[in-house]
């Protein structure tokens, strides 16, 4: 089952991850396990994708735009990037050409020796940093935030190349999971907070570190443990792993929104099964919001764990309603005399001969916009269902993050615009309910939410941000604090 | 969730349709309209595409290699496509640049003015028609079967097209569900026999034709009827429709494969949803070989229907033990010091969090090679299920098709080479069960098979092929009837 | 230095010879010598090249848009053309992906075996047969009046290839020279008046046959003598080379516009020099219309040899006054503010410091348009001239062809418009003369025109066309005929 | 007539200039008049393009392998580069897809604004700069020497970024003909030196500048004078135009090879004709070295000048023996029975009619390797030259530039590896003369060289570098001392 959400966000209606990495180190052929483990993770950004490589003597580095197997899955292109320790990276956001320079891992040739780094997250202070670089005489390659980092390091005093890292990183303020070579081995890296996620994986001598466990699966590693937040792992070419956690204890705040939507369901994160927490959001959302209907059906695909939990908690029977097409890259020309809602009906399709004449629940995982979920519910109702109720596998999302993830601006959020009852009334739905955030929290095996110290960061549901906002706060706060005045209808 | 089964057959461990067809006939945008239909019907063919149309003066043509969406998405690629009238197909098979001569729909200039065909078939005497043709001076230009019918018609003394394609078609034995343009209109033709699909729509005054009905639901049309084995379908330009059945009366056998696999489940096929047929066969299989385990999980994404259907008749949960990765179009490098069967993990991975000390019976549309299943096996046991059953709903697939579907040569078909208990062994699972070929016929709605003139072509369980092989026999009938001695072991 | 002429006639300035062929048989490395062959032959034709092979058991066909050398250059590229025997084509006059259709050579599977044909000419009553042979049945696979001689071979009655290709030839009007392959062996021929160049080389065993003889140097074979006008030369596998002539015998008409321009200066066309003949045309210009001046300049590329010439014969310095640029594959776009003749100025730039305050006759091979003749004396009179002449090396081009050379449409031609005075002040120079037919004649060896059977094609100059043209008269004959009134200003 | 050279060099056989620049600023449509000005530069390099543009808020630029042409044609192209300031760049020495980095004009973001360079020319000191930049903390990201220039302006301290700029050129050596945009407007400047060449032309209010003046024909802009050595001109968005010498007076060494092969014929370079220069070569070489044949004949197309002057100074015919083909662009793979030296004659191929039974005069402008010499010797007496002589247009060439010109290593130069008669034994000429050093020095208008202070850079021919070589001492001095003994066989 394609639990993997690849193109369902063509229309920007659902949150996308920015990125995922992948390192692996005294592995023989570093560059083809790499790219192995990146395509694991190309659910965490399908627009472009890089590896490096190191072979004791010099890096290499191949980039491209698109997928990973487009780039990265032939002998030829991997003759490229030959030697032992090698990172990647995938990520959205890049478009034309010039595009090409922001894509990771970036790499500078330091005095001290080249530096690659491979970055899943957001610095919230780049640009404050960036300024003061640039007026130092430092020079930019790219507009990436990352780019700080390097510079960071380039022009720091200490003499080791892990002092000079963390001296950078005490500067920097976000959240950021790294991955770093060095003439000297490879560094693991995960901010204090340990926003976004990073483990650790093992496969004979390789050491190897990955966004998601899934990606040790599929190049046949095992799973040694999560990188913990703030902790940075040094491993070297005889294999030694060094830990140290330069910036002292924080309470965690791992993104919650991990185990929602973005990691794969065969991914563990944060000690969990990400399926058996989706099932579990499900059996929670069947207690807190019952309906009695004939059917459960998922949206797909990201809806399905979700489905299957309320489903099995509720009784009543788990049915593919909508049937997904695989086919779904591109918008097409629509006929001038054509049918209301082909776009969506290329992705989606009802399954008319099971819903006719049925009352049916919707399972989705979250609503961003809103308008792929009223198209989906008129087609519902198009195909004949008698009545059409939508349950969300997700507290409202009324934030935008700033950690990585690629939100709409906030007026753009369906839940930053109005209440409950007015989304219902704009998606058509005849009854329409989120699980709870104390609800989420307990699906995931924790207490309740401790607001005075919150498990997880889960600002996109409640604003609440974990670290300072410096670059937003300076330049256009009065935007983010735009109140948007709740709609009533 | 995605059930239109694209990826899966790198390793041929499928049987793939060859083919899909679309028509549409005044209509204002016949090409976009086309386009679209197209694209819905993708699932039928993913090698090349071809859209022909006609703007009452001139047929065009554009074809080309690769997906609908890569080729017909744009207004730029279907301004080449003026006029009220258009057809398209969809087809497997071609590679390489010279291959662009096969892609359909096919066009010739004849004395009586443009004839275009688009064609999802097989004609079992081709050869033999070619040889005597090529004897009277005609120059093919491609290699496909299509091309004779053309040249029967060139060659047809009879005054009108219509008159000239029955003229043609009598001499043509196998499966054919044709569209045609001429200038005079739209023809729309099926085999005596059925034997591949072919249904009529409507959307305001434009009337569709199309291998699928949901090629309707897409462009927003409305399903009318099949077009009936043995019917040929005129449309002119006034919008008169006339039927005519210029072969006699025949009992139908419509390709059973289609309930199976071939269709998307949202189709209507022969009058019955090919969702509901596929969850009545889990069912029915569910009945026939039930299984002591904890969970029902589906090979996906085709086994999953049938799982619903072997899950809700046996009360044991449907949970999502394989989870399938959207991005596997390639076959990536392998590192030397890899995993075992890194391939198939890239498509199907493990939930190890949910199986792990459970019991399982995995359930599958079909058993070609056995190759995957093999595999797919072997990855539950690695993740931890304690046994693993096999239940596929289909019976054992030993024969090869001759009616437009790619099967691979017999001796390589698992079920052509050993009885069931062989291939348990040869899939290392705990135990395996087909369901019965009255079993069925039963779940797609019918009696039992009635032996001296089935309702369906089954000649792919059966070895009953119901028109003569006229090439096969001329030329190497020998190697179809080798006998293969089953293996007991 | 190059007189190879392949840019300048961006904006139709020139005629342009539409065609060049190249075979090898009994060659070990057939389409690699091919290959290089056409290379040679490129200035008679870029838009287009194809190359088949065959190695005794398939014919191979390789076609593609564009040069030689981006087609056929690579060992890869001639992997897919095996065999010891091969002939290749390049071409004008294809546009667009369908156009690969058009491109040569075209080939066919007839009942007696294999057939391809490469064709340099033009078939005058292409259209009145190609009617026929459709109303009988036969179906055309390009809009190329070459594919007619296809299905005429193909629907012969005689037994033997060779017998059906004269059956076939005898119904043909206009101007060929053919290569042809079948699997007993390659045919070359030319038609009876032989108006189209075709030699014959040799190299060891290996017998090659072109258009020009300067294909032979750079293969590194030895031109042996030019196949005669309504000769068939037949070679075998076993080397045994049979010529005949089953046409009877007709005085020849060999076209004098490849003296003029469209031959390499270094080929032998009709037993002579060419760049001779360009030299000797000069030479006549300067006896017949001397001119008191104290630079000759050639137009580059092609009038070169003949300002040479008149240098020679009249005493004046022979100086390069126009530098011509490399580097003129495309049209750009030009500024707002621009200068006047940017365009022409990308090709040709003015060496001012040697032509200002100097008297200057400048020397071209023709005038077609008049449109650059007309920019490039503009150029001279910025760059500081003082007096501008011109002289033409051949005489006023007033008629189309029809065999097989790309002419502007009658009212295009400046010639068929107006007499030479008003010529002279359309392009703005101080004086103008055209050298005489007789003196044309005379220079290339020939005694003065005989006008009861003149010794060469010289319709374009003339009007008096060697063939009936039976397409032309039965469409369009008025057209053709329309008088246009010379303008007298 | 063809004097751009473009495609002669395949083989290694010619210096090639490395770059060639062009600026606009105060233009409407600044970058489309870089895109003419920088195609008439095409033959100073051929690999690579770019453009920066600024619209008085924001820098552009797109870079692109290949020619002007295929990148800057289109208005599509130029509507990404806006604004009425651009300047450009095209070069040879960039492979493969990273190498885009390398591509100029440069740019970087400085705390001061933007700054775009292009620059002819090479620093041979950049090594030891930047090794002692990135000491500091700066990062590079090309390996192009120019990038030094951008950081030492980054991290200076003055305040105005033209006394950044001079601060910058003061610790810089070696050769550099700059354009620079920033904020404020454009810089053109030239080392103390003037080794490579820079000119300033203007249409209107533009001003340009150009590496030659030819650029300025093709663009319609009017030639003013040269940039001199060691001026920097200083133009603002007002039309002000600023000169300063920054650097003191010191006598200039511009390079004589610009008149002999580099810049075009009907450029102006260091106040005199490219053309009479290089006739007047030919003529001191017919004074100096006489002969006693039929026929000058150059090797096309460099060697056309010097043989008009050298036919004209000693009376004896010029004649085209070598026809130059204009499809050269790439290797072919050859047959295996094929001719000696196909390579060398899909270039040139002997004009046999002419030169079989005469005595010739092959003219060239130099010999580098003198492997495409040897075989032009031989293929003139293949086609039957009785006697073969040659004379090379400039004296021999000895030693590598170091100063923006790709020279093969020194070991490769014939002349440093022999003396004259042992050349000529090797190209196999009857005869063999240089002009002289004092010849070359006269012909282009000047006294003969003065040693103490030589009036022009003529390192290549005397080893007399006007600068001292830091880099090169610091790494392998050894290896350019190597004393390559003289031959003689």
């Amino acid at each position: 089952m394609n639990l993997t959400h690849p193109f369902l966000d063509d229309d920007g209606d659902k949150l996308r991850e920015e990125c995922g990495v992948f390192g692996a180190i005294n592995a023989s052929d570093a560059s083809t396990v790499t790219a192995l483990g990146l395509h694991a993770l190309q659910h965490r950004g399908q627009e472009a994708a890089g590896i490096s490589s190191f072979d004791g003597n010099s890096f290499f580095t191949v980039r491209g735009i698109g997928h990973v197997a487009e780039n990265f899955s032939t002998a030829e292109a991997l003759s490229q990037l030959p030697g032992f320790m090698a990172a990647g990276h995938v990520r959205y956001s890049t478009t034309g050409g010039s595009g090409l320079r922001n894509i990771q891992p970036l790499y500078a040739d330091l005095a001290s020796g080249g530096f690659a780094v491979a970055h899943n997250g957001n610095i919230s202070n780049a640009q404050t940093l960036r300024d003061d670089l640039v007026r130092r005489g430092a020079i930019f390659q790219s507009t990436s935030d990352t780019e700080v980092i390097i510079h960071l390091v380039a022009t720091s005093r200490y003499p080791s190349m892990i002092e000079r890292l963390i001296d950078a990183l005490r500067l920097v303020e976000g959240a950021y999971s790294l991955i770093v070579m060095t003439p000297e081995g490879m560094i693991a890296c995960r901010d204090p907070l340990g926003i976004r996620p990073l483990v650790m994986g093992k496969m004979g001598d390789n050491i190897l570190f990955a966004s998601e466990s899934v990606a040790f699966d599929v190049t046949g590693a095992e799973f040694v443990r999560q990188v913990e937040p703030g902790e940075m792992i040094h491993v070297d070419f005889d294999g030694e792993i060094k830990s140290i956690r330069p910036f002292g204890d924080h309470p965690a705040r791992p993104c919650i929104f991990e185990h929602v939507y973005f990691s794969r369901p065969d991914s563990i994160f944060d000690g969990r099964s990400v399926y058996s927490a989706r099932k579990a959001i499900g059996e929670q959302l069947a207690i807190e919001s019952p309906c009695d209907v004939d059917l459960v059906v998922p949206v797909p695909d990201s809806g399905v764990p979700a489905a299957i939990g309320y489903a099995q908690q509720s009784g009543i029977p788990f049915e593919l309603g909508i049937i997904r097409s695989h086919y779904v890259g591109r918008t097409f020309i629509q006929p001038s005399d054509g049918a209301r809602h082909s776009g969506v009906r290329r992705k989606h399709n009802a399954n008319r001969g099971l819903v006719e004449g049925k009352r049916i629940v919707l399972i989705d995982d979250s609503i961003v916009r809103g308008t792929t979920s009223m198209k989906i519910v008129e087609m519902m109702r198009d195909a004949g269902a008698s009545e059409v109720h939508f349950r969300v596998a997700s507290p409202p999302t009324a934030h935008s993050c700033f950690y990585g993830v690629d939100t709409p601006e906030r007026s753009k959020l369906l839940a930053a615009r109005m209440d409950v009852e007015p989304m219902r009334s704009f998606i058509k739905a005849d009854s329409l309910a989120f699980v709870s955030i104390d609800g989420l929290y307990r699906a995931v095996g924790e207490k309740p939410r401790n607001s005075a110290c919150p498990q997880y960061c889960d600002a996109c549901f409640t604003g609440d941000y974990p670290t300072p906002l410096t670059d937003l706060n300076a330049r256009d706060q009065e935007d983010a604090q735009l109140s948007f005045d709740k709609v009533s209808v």
